[in-house]
């Protein structure tokens, strides 16, 4: 059940932008499974990619591929992982570039592959190879929908986000898909995005906003705090909108990152509210700390903290566990009577304790809501950070324990 | 229901400690709830405490206490952490140490307090002061049942330990008692260990047994990864049993140690077979690291991943997990294809993947013992570190959310 997230949205094409959509047979039930993207040519891809050591197959082949030529084609496919696959796992990913490549007539290296699903298992090469001439076929500049339904794993539903906004006198359009917080048997969270947009961006400055934004959005989400060997989030700019290259110097680079931030934000949030399980959206705002590092640590001991997020589910206004978790955060000299916690508006601790002015009953009606926001303020500093998160329910130890059964 | 942990031994007396037990009505159920432990004039008692910041007033005081005077008498009370209750906690619990002291005819300084409980609730002073006379007049060599008992919160079973042991023609004795893995509406979990010896230590020797011994056991579990404000587990040597103080160039330090390591592992091991809604108790073994700091890392992140301990509560043998939460340990460099992992003595993971040899009915074989350990060998360096924790059941969200219901 997810927690404010509604259907799709009517997404705007991108101009250089064209979507083909098939089922390979890769997962049993039939369900679209595979995705090609295709850039027009003289597009410019940006990406940031999984922290894991162990990183899948296709993100060591797509990482490659990016630093030796501008991509025109991304392959998705869902049902396998192509993780922990050894030598073999990356010698299928290559050959999925290469079939890409013989069917578009470009070279492989403008080819880059990623996939999400079980884990440990071989790719089914040969399914994918025969699905590929339908999907080049399938290329349409309105195939958004299908790709969001394609990409998903155990997602509950499809992710998408499109706006249009105004840079002086030329609309540039963003449209972006992600998927994430399912499993699949035997498997991992994957976590997906692909944002493209027709504003014709300078590559060095493209790949700083897909790291910048990506930060403050993809790398700011948590369900569980495992990291999937698979995560990916990629940014493509088509030129195809504007003539004039957006650069650091151009007027019109505020209203663009503004856009941008605003459709990472909603594809990132998509996830958490899809969270395997979640019944809350909950931001953790943490304010008035000496550095990020510190103001992250706060922030994420409260986001993994499994008697914080079960108090979340069962809306136990349950102060002493946040503040227990935030006394275990590896922070030096936190002052336990300087800094306050809220719920929402209300204020729950003030100088070590329970604040004076809280009741009950108004931590009761906040933690009643679907959306909640948990604010620290360690005054200490001027530094904060949010991180989102969701509870911790009966759903996820069904939905990652139970598939057995 | 606990993995593997029976009732409690018949517990050899120790001489020199007396076991008060009482219902002081903290907890409305008439359950016994507030525990004295008296050591004889000439005994010596050592400790560690929770490093969580913002720690509970009697730890406090107990530290504070410590490092004035021997101690003679330990107060324990469940029902009530007295945590996050600012000056008021530190005056109760200051209060509780002057009550045992006038009764008991010692300085207040020779008093340690300990609670465990609800937090944020202020101390239900009168009805400890008032319960004291009765814990006094109680005191017995035979408590220690009782006190196992006394100290429980959640616990399904009481935990507890005894040993004799020969050193040179003296028998010592060593007696000790845990508590741990349970909450309380509407708290924390809070882990006491507190075990005691006729044998007569030299005090420095004593303090760093505590350490060294306390860290390689109670600082080696995690339920949930989360660390109350509470936690202490205190040696105490009454020195009445053998004349001839044991120093760090005694012959039997070897054996004394050797016993006191059983029972600390024992009662700590206690605490995670009686895990919140434990069906599993795992031992994370991590080989061949090139730092304890590293062997920890990796140790902990498997012990406190979601996926992993859902897996393990399911039965399910999926490596991939495993893998992926070593591979976001926080450890550079490491070598996806060196490192072995083994389920007891099947090998799963080799060479980047799952190991040549593996068959899916041996990983299932083994995820069927109540009793697994996982090993991961990174084939590194020199250094190996051990975890003990439990899997992550339906009953642990039940347990701590749904007391509402």
């Amino acid at each position: 059940m997810a927690v404010g997230l509604g259907a799709l949205p009517a997404f705007f094409p991108v101009a250089g932008i064209r979507l083909g959509v098939v089922s390979a047979g890769i997962k049993k039930t039939g369900r679209k499974d595979l995705v090609l993207i295709e850039a027009a040519p003289g597009s410019r891809v940006a990406g940031i990619f999984t922290r894991n050591q162990f990183c899948a197959a296709p993100v060591m082949v797509t990482r490659e591929h990016l630093a030796r030529s501008p991509a025109r084609y991304l392959l998705i496919n869902t049902g396998n992982a192509n993780a922990g696959t050894g030598e073999r796992g990356l010698a299928d990913a290559r050959a999925c570039c290469e079939a890409v490549a013989d069917g578009a007539g470009v070279e492989a290296s403008e080819v880059l592959p990623f996939s999400t699903g079980v884990i440990g298992e071989p790719l089914p090469l040969e399914r994918i190879l025969s699905a590929l001439p339908s999907a080049l076929t399938a290329l349409d500049e309105n195939g958004w929908a299908d790709a969001a339904e394609g990409i998903m794993t155990t997602d509950t539903l499809p992710k998408g986000v499109t706006r249009q906004v105004k840079l002086g006198d030329e609309t540039i359009t963003i449209s972006g898909i992600s998927k994430g917080a399912g499993m699949i048997r035997p498997n991992m969270a994957t976590m997906l995005g692909f944002i493209t947009t027709d504003a014709c961006i300078e590559p060095r400055l493209l790949q700083s906003l897909a790291s910048e934004l990506g930060e403050a959005s993809f790398n700011r989400i948590t369900i569980d705090g495992d990291t999937s060997t698979n995560d990916a989030c990629m940014l493509i700019a088509t030129g195809q909108a504007n003539r004039l290259e957006i650069t650091r110097e151009s007027p019109f680079l505020a209203g663009l990152k503004e856009a941008l931030r605003e459709v990472y934000l909603t594809l990132a949030h998509a996830i958490v509210r899809d969270g395997e399980g979640a019944t809350k959206f909950v931001t953790i705002d943490v304010r008035a700390a000496k550095s990020q590092e510190e103001a992250l640590e706060v922030a994420y001991t409260l986001a993994h903290s499994p008697l914080v997020k079960t108090a979340l589910y069962a809306c136990d206004p349950n102060w002493g566990r946040i503040l227990a978790a935030v006394g275990r955060a590896q922070v030096a000299n936190l002052d336990i009577n300087a800094l306050t916690i809220h719920l929402n508006d209300v204020c729950l601790v003030a100088r070590g304790g329970r604040a004076d002015s809280y009741r009950e009953e108004q931590g009761q009606a906040a933690m009643n809501q679907e959306e909640i926001t948990i604010t620290v303020d360690l005054k200490r500093g001027d530094i904060g950070e949010r991180v989102w998160t969701c509870d911790f329910s009966h759903d996820y130890v069904t939905i990652n324990a139970e598939y057995r059964t």
